[in-house]
């Protein structure tokens, strides 16, 4: 079926400036800006643990496979570039459902004004996985790192929190405009995007940079899905919000003075023009401990919570 | 797993002088030589169709995972830079399957002076499968592509063909250095490598070149375990090295006073010091047919065979 879906993709890629050679040869060829480094990550999402299928839209599907590869280019504050697409298809139904993918792939890398510059498409006996590696390039702000957040930066993250699960997880909207505005406009040490949940990433973040965290409590911003999740089972919405996945808002540790801008400015406004909010939910402290502090003011020492691959 | 797995595999990883930034972030970050493009490739391989899991030794499946992809440079003549890697792992015996996978990855990594720049490491109820994208940089003088054969050019091979599925077919020896060598010192019209069968592929190469060939059966070279197999097949030689898959030869369309230079000095060595063998098997002819020449000097006119994924 390659050739066929092949035959059926290609009218549907749109061409890109920086494009030298698209699908069709044994490799892609891409130009990258003046000055830039390659930056490249991947990910790769499978039947059973990122989603069910049949059971959710496979558009939804390919959405979030090319989504959380955004967001991962939007953590390093990197400009999007191109993608390649590996598809694992199950035997039956296999062509249908690789276009299905790719429909809802292309709208997202129009959107983001990426190339689909390549890929591979295979079936077989088992389940549905896809996998994708990001291609983005540095800009003259360079990259944003995890791994330079200093004692006293303040945390800052985008939107809402909790409760992913209940609807929105496969309609990852990445970040990245909202990075690069950011870190063009304003010092940000370190960043992330949180994918495994506010609390773990929060303390990779911590941990890469050699520092420790006091996270407000009452401060966090709560998803109403997080509210909603909560009424269904037990947990609280605070703690849906500090320990469920697939936010893939970000996480940042910017200087205090840079914090008390952003929150007094709030700049971002996302791809719809609906604003996103910036919060400040904790500041970093030079001893590497998690701290969690509640409505009382009461402090407590926190092992990292969230999601192991 | 994946933080096990991590910090397990980290130590091992080579450093690279174009590598700014490695594994532990959000995304790799390489820098490319002065005027280099990225030349970009992805390929899967799954236990059932590319390998049997368990039945073969996990740091051959590694081995073969990533020679596939640096052949794919190896056929654009690009200079291997990065990969990185996505496993899909059965839930059981993950970590140690993992680990023996990348054992058979650093090696050839380490050989081919490209690093591991990162990956994506999951674990499922299914079966065994493993995604790379390999990275690569344009040299001086610039891709080799498949679409620039010319009526008249000849065709050339490396090695020898068939019956690598009897043995050598994870021990694949990916062409990167033979093609930036020829790439360097003879003018190449177009090429690509040999993974779905000699037939097929030649033929893919004159349908993007919009040439036809003309193959002379007697001159391809018939490699020992082709004669081997079929022995066993009832099938003949030729028709084994024809149309069996997994060679990753070159396949190489080039001037004629090319390829007399290029057979007369036979300039190949591989990594071992064992000469690799130039062979010419058949000329490009304007009219897009592909025709068989026997050893009586009859012409017939083929269908292209080979693998469809």
């Amino acid at each position: 079926m390659e050739s066929e879906f092949l035959h059926w993709l290609r009218p549907r890629l749109s061409s890109h400036p920086q494009l030298r050679l698209g699908p069709g040869d044994d490799a892609a060829v891409l130009r990258l800006a003046d000055r830039a480094d390659v930056v490249i990550t991947t990910d790769l999402i499978s039947d059973g643990t990122d989603f069910h299928y049949p059971g959710c839209c496979p558009r939804r599907i390919g959405h979030k496979a090319l989504a959380i590869n955004l967001s991962d280019l939007a953590a390093m504050a990197a400009t999007p570039l191109a993608v390649v697409v590996t598809l694992l298809l199950p035997r039956i139904g296999a062509l249908g459902l690789a276009q299905e993918l790719y429909l809802g792939m292309i709208p997202l890398a129009k959107r983001f004004g990426i190339c689909i510059a390549g890929g591979d498409v295979n079936t077989w006996d088992g389940a549905l996985a896809i996998s994708v590696t990001a291609i983005g390039q540095t800009t003259s702000r360079d990259i944003l790192r995890r791994d330079q957040a200093r004692p006293g930066d303040a945390i800052i993250v985008t939107g809402a929190f909790g409760g992913s699960i209940l609807k929105r997880h496969l309609d990852v909207e990445p970040r990245c405009r909202e990075a690069l505005y950011l870190n063009e406009h304003y010092q940000l040490h370190a960043g992330l995007d949180c994918s495994d949940g506010l609390a773990k990433d929060l303390w990779r973040l911590c941990q890469a940079s050699s520092v420790g965290v006091i996270l407000h409590q009452q401060q966090i911003p709560i998803h109403d899905d997080a509210q909603q999740l909560a009424q269904q089972t037990g947990k609280t919405a605070h703690e849906h919000a500090l320990g469920d996945g697939e936010d893939f808002e970000l996480i940042l540790a910017v200087p205090q003075d840079t914090a008390t801008r952003l929150i007094s400015e709030q700049p971002l406004i996302n791809q719809l023009g609906v604003p996103v909010k910036l919060t400040q939910i904790g500041e970093c402290i030079a001893t590497p401990e998690f701290w969690i502090e509640d409505e009382s003011g009461k402090l407590t020492l926190q092992p990292p919570l969230g999601y192991e691959h």
